[in-house]
């Protein structure tokens, strides 16, 4: 009696690989290795599996446990030594690729009023979503744009950008998001440094909110000239995003699975602000609990306010205001408001536009239990 | 010596045609006539002229005249009778086809306080300008939105709609603007009178505003859904125009032709607003002259706001508030706000969407005189 | 009593307008037209139709005619002179725009061997179709083109243009479909002699049908680059069309309404050839009679192949190889082959691409009389 | 002194992470990873490379190891337990996902005369290119295709597909490609068995070659339907493809870096034949040596016919018929025919799509040595 020394996946089901190990086969194999070949039967069962298993876990990180830690950071590292002075975020499941979940990167960056870190450019699509501190600001291909708690801004792929705070400010503190891993995973990754380390502003501050902002209106003497694969609209800002919000909470249900999710969109086309990473803010109303479903595509949500609990997976994750937890994909998921007269937004980065451009996203409602998953823990 | 008694249209370049009439071809186009032919030489020159030829003639409709006018509508004719009780701005060159330029209609509506008409759709696309009055509506498929001055609203080709003004309300006057003269040209316009004469609303006042009027987001659970060829947000409100406008003007010089032009877009794809009219707002700063220039496109200009003159084809036309003034194709045209201290806002829908889509679109800026053009008239 | 000496198109129908002419109205439209203005309801029946009412009339043009009176031309004209010697095929209701249907030109042209017209370009797209002679080219922005029977050549919207027969050849004979009266309608045509009166060849003959012919394939190298709107395949020879078709009536019924129907393709996109053309070419198997419908569009059709009819609006058009024949937007119309043993080809030209483009486009079966039309005449 | 047991990628260049480890700071990642948190500037470096650095490396299977490998397979397994009798080819960097190159799976799969396996379907995309026997077919949603040498067959995501070979056959071998490795990393993997095990045939044989072969026409009763994000042409047979190779051969030079490529399309988009995976074949004329350049996209080549050699990162690889190798992204690649009197013809399939689609696409010439590498090895 032996035994494989390889790994074999075998499945007794019709259609699926199911062949013994045997000394005959286990020689085949030995030649097949030494000639950078295998044979499929063994592993197939592994990589073709029934649905999707993801290596990411359902993980949070609470901002409990994540300020400190950042506070941390400024008295052991500059910013010039470190590049960008950040703490990831990272996925226990992915620890090897540095992700949060699946193909997307997240960490917490701070920068202590005065500070600036050097620009670059790079072929990952990159956002931050500023969670506190007061005079931030982000320079994009020149312009530069002022930042405050909630806003959400945009580096996109291949545009030269840089981070700083006004002397006159804080210490601020944001989440980036980056594709990364996915970068990486696609062979496609390229980095380069500002040339000059800082840019010059050419244009006024927060120009693309001025012009693009209004996003049912759009400058017209513009639209035909833009080319790029991503928003022209660089900066989406709290108030306004919140407010379109509450307006559309007072005419609609929303998504039974989502409440009211509103998708930032690039205003030129109404599709997703990059090409690889999509990002959406949502508001439960005081006491919602949504149904549960599950799709591909991988999600990093940020608590931007209130505060409630998420269901994934079966697994219960109380949720408050600057805590940080991911959905890996085909994950069922659920959300609950936990307040009964606030409301409550979560800010979600992802690569939804991934999964739509290469025809791979999928969905499917959770049928069981009135629409909610059994707590198993 | 004889005369043909039909057109010839010759030009003595190499490359057009020229053919002088003959007995012989005289008897030839005879013939060629009978049998539902004809030579195309004789009429070649005509059919393909150098440059566009339209046959509607640069008009200005003034307020000063429009206004007495369509308040005596009411005492002549009532809804029920008229249909719609609307005066058309007829263009002398388009007098046969009711078009106020090319394949565009305009009309002058009045409605008072109480007074509702039928519901019915069509194939043309058709918008609103509210142009004085309080308490107008407007319901389209359901939804019924609430209107006030320069407040824009879309009622697309296909779309069940009517129009009335509360009893509560004043006295009301819009503008409307159709393709009818273009669904006609093409031998597809289509006309129903709603089964029941009257639509039931299905969905709160201004759903379509609140859901999707902050142009930078969008409501997740809605994009997928929507496969209609004109814009969901179908109401343009006048105060988050304007500021879209100002906020322009704070960083951009804007277009040199049209100062800060900003286009109504269909939010969920940046393209205009219905498939084959276009409409935009510009603002033209105190005391701004733009530069000149030509394009394919029929254009109807109303002065939303302020005073100002255009020169279109070498003839000033001075305009005010309420002026409704008309740019045939390849007209060259350039447009001056006279007030030094206070803006002028010009109201435009056009066929823009129709070059576009058949690759038709054209354009020269005018060269001479440093970009303007001499007033002839 | 009076008699008003203005149209007044009034109907009895809740929704559509019904005014009794008046003196006080009469002279009230005195008084707009005198601003050029006028009173919607005088006209609004009239100008929205309850279905598209097209001016063109289901003609034929036979073979039988029309090759005796083209024939006749060089006899009467010479090229230089006439520009193009072609006679135009006129509908008795379009004769204004020289239209054979809707907005849609077309013409016979024939050309003796040895003969050459000079160069030009213009907005209007074009089409050859040929239908008899040999050695006939057509020289496209530089790329010469040889032509036999059935052979569809285009020459689009702003290419350099210019037709000829080899010395070698014989006197041949084609026609010709144009969108001159659509850009007249849209006010958008431009005409420009070449500064040489003749192009030189640039490329290898034929060489778009060599690299872009097999459409399943296409030159990658041309691909990313070629962002025209129409087709870079500029030639569809009959021999591979044919063949087309037979293999696919081997595997398909094809359409109910039009048999083995296959659109000729701009292979880069899928899409139409050109943006305001559309053309096809159809198989009638022996004894097929195809179901009747009606959409919008105008559409020209040219018998390449066998004999049959077609009935259009209730009429009976008998056909055989070179008639020619139109049927308007939302006429009703199906086709027969009358022959049992020999299939029957027609080559079709159209503006399907503007009906979709515009969103214009409607369609509507014939549910009468097991799908077909009761020939009335 | 101390050696940190951690991973810290330093580099001194300004705007790159250079940190010294130091007590403070190790004790500092040990509290971190006890969150699940990281610093950043350790693997910045890292993650975030110059240029993409893939793990895959430059490889050539030849049909001489390969032939006899997969000759041993049907003795030692059969269908029914292998799922699919098939090697693998197993690049040697990128082992533990069992890809070829990059996120591209590639295997050889051998079947004997009679033989069928079971039918399923699966997110991933998957093609097949065949390289010996007779009798082969593939059922495709009902579609079965018969299948020779070199002939490139579709089973794209989400098709019920099967494969066999007929009694009346040969043994068939085949190259299999799919993007597994691809849907694993976008945790985007489903894989069904057909609940029959075996489909039913619902069209006849060859069905999407007919209706859809002749690319430069397509049937017109079926284009508006088809909604699928891939090809209806499923199968693109030798004759016709290299036939159209060698016809634009003798108009173009085609590219500078590959000779006469022509890309498989989908014949109703122009685009890809799959949204993960394109395909192409290009011609080397005798004695034609290409220039070298370098892009992003993963590249599996097989040598379709003729003998020569491709230089890949400065490696020389010989090669002739059947032969199979790879290019990972960013390589620098060239490729020369050998024999001076014969063309060669590579067929490709490749992650292009992926990369024109997620907007990573980069390309860089290789300036030097007259465009040409220094061989190396």
């Amino acid at each position: 009696m032996r035994t494989s020394r390889r790994e074999n996946h075998r499945e007794a089901v019709a259609g699926r690989a199911n062949v013994a190990d045997t000394p005959a086969l286990d020689a085949y194999y030995d030649a097949l290795e030494r000639k950078e070949m295998g044979a499929l039967w063994t592993v197939a069962n592994k990589i073709e599996p029934w649905q999707p298993r993801p290596q990411s876990v359902p993980t949070i990180w609470r901002w409990a446990d994540v300020r400190p830690a950042i506070l941390q950071a400024p008295d052991l590292v500059s910013p010039e030594d470190a590049g960008r002075r950040v703490i990831m975020l990272v996925n226990p499941g992915r620890r090897e690729v540095s992700a949060a979940v699946g193909l997307l990167y997240s960490g917490i960056q701070i920068m202590k009023a005065g500070e600036a870190a050097t620009a670059h450019r790079h072929m990952a699509s990159a956002l931050r979503f500023i969670m506190e501190g007061q005079g931030a600001y982000t320079i994009v291909d020149g312009e530069r744009m002022t930042l405050g708690v909630n806003d959400f801004v945009l580096t996109p792929n291949g545009t030269w950008h840089e981070h700083g705070v006004d002397a006159s400010g804080t210490t601020c503190i944001w989440q980036d998001g980056l594709d990364i891993p996915l970068m990486n995973a696609l062979d496609a990754n390229f980095y380069t440094v500002h040339p000059d380390l800082r840019q010059r502003t050419n244009q006024p501050t927060d120009s693309s909110v001025r012009l693009h902002g209004a996003g049912f209106v759009q400058p017209a003497w513009l639209r035909q000239a833009w080319t790029k694969p991503y928003s022209p609209l660089l900066k989406f800002d709290w108030a306004p995003t919140y407010e379109a919000l509450t307006r559309a909470a007072q005419v609609s249900d929303g998504s039974p699975y989502d409440g009211i999710i509103m998708e930032y969109v690039n205003p030129l086309t109404g599709g997703p602000v990059m090409p690889t990473i999509g990002a959406s803010m949502q508001l439960l109303r005081p006491g919602e609990h949504t149904k549960a479903h599950r799709h591909t595509g991988s999600f990093v949500y940020h608590v931007a306010k209130g505060r409630g609990f998420s269901v994934i997976d079966g697994r219960r994750f109380d949720w408050q205001e600057r805590d940080i937890f991911v959905v890996p994909s085909w994950s069922v998921h659920e959300h609950a408001n936990l307040d009964d007269r606030v409301d409550a937004c979560l800010f979600t980065f992802n690569d939804l536009p991934v999964m739509q451009a290469l025809a791979t996203y999928a969905e499917q409602p959770c049928p069981d239990n009135g629409g909610h998953q059994m707590v198993v823990a």
